[in-house]
């Protein structure tokens, strides 16, 4: 079984192979019965978890409010943006009945078709529109903005191509929409999500982010401006980690959402919206597996310290576990997770294999010659590196390590994504290199018919006009030739 | 508006009415744009996080740990459980195509005939099968055995007759699932649930249970047992609050879950599951609430203490606040909630009234004479009895307050619940004093037939064979006059 563990395809010889080996490897997820959709299992589900709280967390501390919106949308609801219909009311699931029956003939269970809706619901693809529609009877006069709500859920829409946490046809997510008086204050707080997600994803997470502003052609459709987070995945591709939006009037006047402003005169509300999904479970399993499997970034662990005592007997269990006690004890009181794993019927190796496989960030061994000697051995995950510690003053060692490692996993991952920036300013060494992966600088017109070029011919996607790369001295575009409006951040992407 | 806030309908002229106005005048949730469907407001969703939080501790404890399954369920999976199926895949939504698209003559969106599904899909009412039909993956030894799952996630049925938070056609709940080697320790796992819900219930939400089992007609669809926690609403109805159930090895025979036990033998796993939803607001705004609105039982309340500053001038608040700082610190450093309210926007009265009606625990207003006093007022919302009391001290008192407060809320409703249950032994006396609400307990044959006779004629309904009454000396069934076997809980119910 450890050997078994050990068989996961090297990403060197097949990256998309070894996530998706990895993925049910490490009991993240797997494949269910309904066509493109997971089962998120309780390992998977208990990282999610950790991103949720932290996550729901920060939004509270900027006067988020959760709250519950339906999960199905009228279909004439999507009719009324009408970007917003380009965009979602394509491909997703459709409820046209309310009623199963026997069949008498063949005593199989069939849609009755006596029990067909007037108007078909959607299975909600994002909320913006039920949630306007909720806002008109919210919202009167100044005094009730804004309105800052956020709602954890599932949503659904019904992908051709799909791939485990990266796109599937259900996924879960938080969607916050927001209602303001003005234009500037709901730009604002789109700006103001964007910044929470990119110091969540790097600061807890690992990831290191390019934060920008999405390409008109890429913007969420019915948004005036997207703002998004790029993350690098070790194959050099992109991964958009998280988006805002400032959504103008649009689904103010969509919805007839007006109010009364402080000089009595009727206005319709700005909005702004912002998500991010189980995708990040995508992006941390990218950036930071490695041939052995999950690398956790402490902070996202739901175990954060795995004890795995060598043991012949069940007297020296005890000893080693009563040793071990005051251990534990400590680190659990600086709020360190902690397993012992005491479970005679697996081999100390088949533990090590799977504590690996898993991504637990470290690992401790201790058998009766390390108690003799008051050591112990400990291993950090993202290294692989082994240390002899001793027992005494380990816990403090312990918590300083889990910094150093939460440190290191940024500091790696943000190496290697740096290495893979590349200013470009030619159009055929561009279509040379892309395929090797990378971010690539690219000057642009501005014009979509430039983006829809480079899409059409290289299959690399404007990412954003990145805010932390210069925008002055462009030159030219490295297509048309025509004067560069923007530094582009082009790069192939999930 | 603080006369519109205290417009609610008094509970003695319409318990029903009372019921939906204080929901939406609560700010707790509303009517959807959906059938039969809520939102749940912010206010409303922040009490179910109280909630969510608190079980989720408690089940986590007893080593539950969670996960999530799809949202669609193939409309064949229906059909393996033969009583399950009657249950459950009537009355539900049906998802039969996947596209929708405009049409070319109208210019309307439609939904795409081309895009029909081979198989229908369900949106769950519950996830029994389609988590069976995952535990066969999961299951091939006793080694992979005891599986404690659940899930929280928003399900629905296609009800006919909705109101918020009790029967809607979407709702939030939990759903555990549970799998293991015997029938004893499936059996033992629901009785365990079924004493975490009790407990919480009664020592969180401070609404007394009558806990037991369910007769054979009111059990789960496809269950062996089901156990049950019934509370008393203030109209003497009964509202069912949580239940559990074992599920023998049903499931694991539809879905052909079998694990190789430890003589090597193949056996069908046995099973459990156990759930609570959105309904808990129900019961929770039907025990404790008043003709003021909305009481909150401290351990539920989001916000547990208000201060209203009373004030002419800035100078004012600003001494009235820097007096106020240390006490606020003071609960914070408790783990107290409290919300300082110092809008100028409002009066104080319509303060007082929105907080009453928002059921907060306690409620604190200081002025400037207060301040030369040191003193300050508090109302305890449960009784709606107002204290002055010295600011020396107070962080203690208020403390001890909200202790008293929980304990009043349960005292009250047990006192209430208590004096409305009646041994009775007269099926004439019983049709007489249905009417008036109340829970019976009755000589009962065990017969289907008796039962659905009590039913018909008096819409009451077995609510459980309770555990906590003796089931020794019965006599006569009430109305068939055959020996009784239980001693049933008899009542009409929501």
């Amino acid at each position: 079984m450890a050997k078994e563990l050990k068989n996961l395809t090297k990403r060197s010889e097949d990256y998309s192979k070894w996530y998706n080996e990895l993925v049910v490897k490490a009991d993240l997820a797997e494949q269910a019965a309904v066509r493109g959709c997971m089962t998120i299992k309780p390992y998977g589900y208990s990282i999610w978890e950790k991103i949720q709280e932290e996550l729901d967390r920060r939004f509270k501390a900027t006067g988020v409010v959760n709250a519950y919106f339906p999960l199905l949308i009228p279909k004439s609801f999507f009719g009324k943006e009408a970007a917003h219909v380009e965009g979602f009311a394509k491909e997703c699931a459709v409820v046209t009945h309310y009623r199963l029956k026997v069949d008498e003939q063949s005593g199989q269970i069939v849609v009755d078709p006596a029990a067909k809706l007037d108007e078909e619901y959607i299975i909600r693809p994002t909320s913006e529109t039920i949630i306007w529609n909720t806002f008109r009877n919210w919202i009167h006069s100044y005094r009730d903005l804004p309105i800052v709500v956020n709602q954890w859920c599932n949503v659904m829409r019904w992908e051709m191509r799909t791939r485990i946490f990266l796109r599937t046809s259900e996924f879960l997510w938080q969607e916050g929409h927001t209602a303001h008086a003005t234009g500037e204050e709901a730009d604002a707080r789109a700006r103001q999500m964007l910044k929470v997600y990119g110091d969540f994803v790097e600061g807890f997470m690992a990831i290191p982010v390019v934060r920008g502003v999405k390409s008109e052609t890429e913007r969420f459709a019915g948004a005036l401006n997207t703002y998004t987070i790029e993350a690098m995945m070790q194959d050099g591709k992109a991964l958009q980690s998280g988006t805002s939006h400032f959504l103008g009037q649009n689904f103010g006047k969509a919805f007839d959402v007006q109010f009364l402003d402080k000089d009595n005169k009727p206005q319709y509300a700005w909005g702004s919206s912002f998500g991010v999904s189980t995708r990040l479970m995508g992006a941390l399993i990218m950036t930071h597996g490695d041939d052995n499997g999950l690398v956790l970034p402490p902070k996202l662990a739901p175990i954060q310290v795995a004890i795995v005592p060598i043991f012949k007997s069940k007297d020296d269990l005890d000893k080693i576990e009563a040793r071990l006690q005051p251990v534990i004890e400590g680190l659990r009181t600086k709020g360190i997770s902690v397993k012992l794993d005491n479970d005679d019927k697996k081999r100390p190796g088949f533990k090590f294999a799977d504590y690996e496989l898993k991504g637990i960030p470290v690992r401790l061994a201790i058998g009766s010659r390390d108690l003799e000697g008051n050591t112990i051995e400990v291993m950090r995950r993202d290294t692989l590196e082994k240390m002899t510690m001793s027992l005494d003053g380990i816990v403090d060692r312990i918590e300083a390590l889990l910094e150093d490692i939460q440190r290191g996993c940024f500091t790696k991952a943000k190496a290697f994504r740096d290495a893979h920036v590349y200013e470009c300013n030619s159009y055929s060494e561009f279509k040379e290199r892309i395929g090797d992966g990378g971010f690539y600088l690219c000057p642009w017109d501005g014009t979509a018919e430039t983006e829809a070029k480079i899409k059409e011919e290289t299959q690399a996607t404007i990412r954003c006009i990145p805010y932390a790369y210069s925008q002055e001295n462009l030159g030219d575009d490295m297509v048309s030739g025509k004067p560069a409006k923007y530094r582009a951040l082009i790069a192939r992407a999930y």
